[in-house]
């Protein structure tokens, strides 16, 4: 039995019960508005996490890399969406998963790569990206950049999608759900008018964690697409999307050395293997670069947070001080991330544990493109 | 013949000849002081510049993780300083190195570690950390428990190291003088407090890029470990490393996307491709998450720079605005960092060049723990 105590530091822990109970509540969340819930791979990038979030659904899964399409076909998901847009160089990847009898939906918002799209022999399909207010990827809806972008796929259209990232930044959940029936209402004007032209706008795909929980009611939208939600985070805990107890990915780390002159930590856990994610710096609350638990994923004293990030070393201080007695060297402490889908990347595994301290799972992460 | 034209996106470029440039420039800077050098590995994490870095050198290295020291082990560098603070549960990875003939320094700034270290049936050697003043790891130079660390080593001590960090901050090259000359008198000062114990002082370890490159003299110092120098970054060229055309390691993304409305690019180099890393944001100049150049990694006009990082995405815009005309949809551009160390971290290998367009070789890199 190899335990917590067993692993070298730092390493990705993932709480299981933790990732079912989000999961869960994700699907609820979903199910109120009809939709089909088409889980992001970003931020988990594992086949097994990949298996939780689609039992009980429709089996569709989102990626944002050919590299996750790849890993997760080799692991049996016939669905996926790469929901970033593609450039021509990468068209024969994505056929090549066609070939391999995977459903790959691509995105687009450029007329120059729908020509492409549409000119490969292998039959590709893709959605018409539209911008909903992120100002990211995508199209104003009422461009006429979107009607050249969908006359250029022809008959590689298959609908719309929409991300409304901005959703972040929302100050209530009241306004997260307006935005969500903003996100919603986008796409589907962008689809009727892809209808318009006689295209296929069969499928309308919106969503993020925040506007997929938040959403009233998404009629005419066919599926949603959030994937941080599997996880959570100290920067979704802000946002309204779970709770503190929810974070089911921690950086197990262990002190390296005390500084009693500042009252200071360091962990062996730091800027790699935190990655250097600053989203709470903009939150209601600034956790640095984490907040520190102890090795069982509970709150310490004066809740200490990694306030300093150099390559390898976390230095932690607490604002009321820290008990330094209280961890000598190799004291074993979990880290919880500001933004997990950037601190989960720099891992290769996950080691998994189901409340207790015995690992029960090591489950691989596909990294890299 | 690979070129670049062939390569999927985003990817790491490493260009040799500036590679070799800046290893030559830190060799004759060292080279005035009279001390080893002792490549830091931890930015470039690969043999292959290892071996680089240490021709014409006595060929010792430090690198920053165990993972590291195994890698460099197995491709046949035989004195590795392991220059972060090890906890007791690691050294039994070391002893393993040691009894593989590698001669493996460790460091410590705990009496307790130290006592670990000493106890150890491998026979471990370890050099006394102290702190020039970053406050980072490292006891102070005249504290009490710098001799309570020698003395828990006894025959395990060989020595001791700082690294004044903060020369990062400094504010002009005469500063990055003084700090290097503080940065040596205090470990020679703690050197000559752990040899009045009567315990072995042979190592006096200091340095970092910028106190490397600027000390005036080094007298007493045994080595220096400097490390991004090979690469050189935007911050780095900010505080007088170097200059920006002496940047060895790019990202080679493709256009993904362009914005007319906002007159940006999207490009297929995000969050993760690029890291989170924002240190220009305390520079001179703010490069955003890296300044964009051409294929070829020249500047391009306005020097536009990722101003904006999601996972996958990066929103790439100039001051004076862009000519978008310029850049359609699967057009390759390269990006610069803010902190190579960071933005290396996130790929597994270098794609080589040697001035021209040509993959001239590809070069694994050691990641994780």
């Amino acid at each position: 039995m190899t335990t917590l105590s067993d692993l070298q530091t730092p390493c990705l822990v993932l709480d299981l019960g933790r990732l079912r109970r989000n999961v869960d509540a994700m699907a609820r969340a979903v199910a109120r508005t009809g939709v089909a819930l088409r889980p992001h791979m970003k931020t988990a990038k594992s086949a097994e996490v990949a298996r939780i979030a689609t039992s009980s659904q429709a089996g569709g899964i989102t990626v944002s890399t050919l590299a996750e399409a790849e890993h997760f076909a080799a692991h049996g998901f016939r669905d996926i969406l790469y929901a970033v847009g593609i450039v021509p160089a990468k068209l024969d990847r994505a056929a090549a998963l066609r070939a391999r009898g995977v459903e790959l939906m691509l995105v687009t918002d450029d007329a120059d790569v729908a020509e492409a799209i549409a000119a490969h022999p292998a039959g590709l399909r893709a959605l018409v990206e539209v911008d909903c207010g992120e100002h990211r990827a995508g199209m104003p809806v009422e461009s006429d950049r979107l009607l050249e972008v969908g006359r250029a796929l022809g008959r590689a259209c298959a609908g719309v999608m929409t991300h409304a990232g901005h959703s972040y930044g929302c100050a209530s959940v009241d306004e997260m759900a307006d935005l969500a029936e903003h996100e919603r209402a986008t796409a589907v004007r962008a689809a009727q008018r892809i209808a318009a032209l006689g295209l296929d706008s069969g499928i309308v795909s919106v969503g993020s964690t925040p506007t997929a929980l938040h959403a009233r009611a998404l009629p005419g939208a066919t599926e949603t697409r959030p994937g941080v939600y599997m996880f959570q985070d100290l920067f979704q805990t802000q946002i309204w999307s779970g709770a503190r107890d929810d974070i089911a990915v921690t950086v197990l780390s262990s002190v390296t050395g005390r500084r009693p002159e500042q009252g200071q930590l360091i962990l062996d856990a730091g800027g790699l293997a935190l990655s250097k994610d600053r989203s709470t710096s903009s939150a209601r609350r600034d956790y640095g670069f984490g907040l520190v638990l102890d090795m069982h994923g509970e709150p310490l004293p004066g809740e200490p947070v990694v306030e300093r990030a150099n390559q390898e070393h976390g230095v932690v201080s607490a604002r009321a001080g820290l008990d330094l007695a209280r961890y000598p060297v190799g004291t074993r402490l979990r880290v919880a991330p500001n933004h997990v889908c950037m601190m989960a990347a720099m891992y290769d595994r996950y080691h998994v544990v189901d409340g207790g301290e015995e690992v029960v799972a090591t489950w691989d992460r596909v990294n890299g493109w």
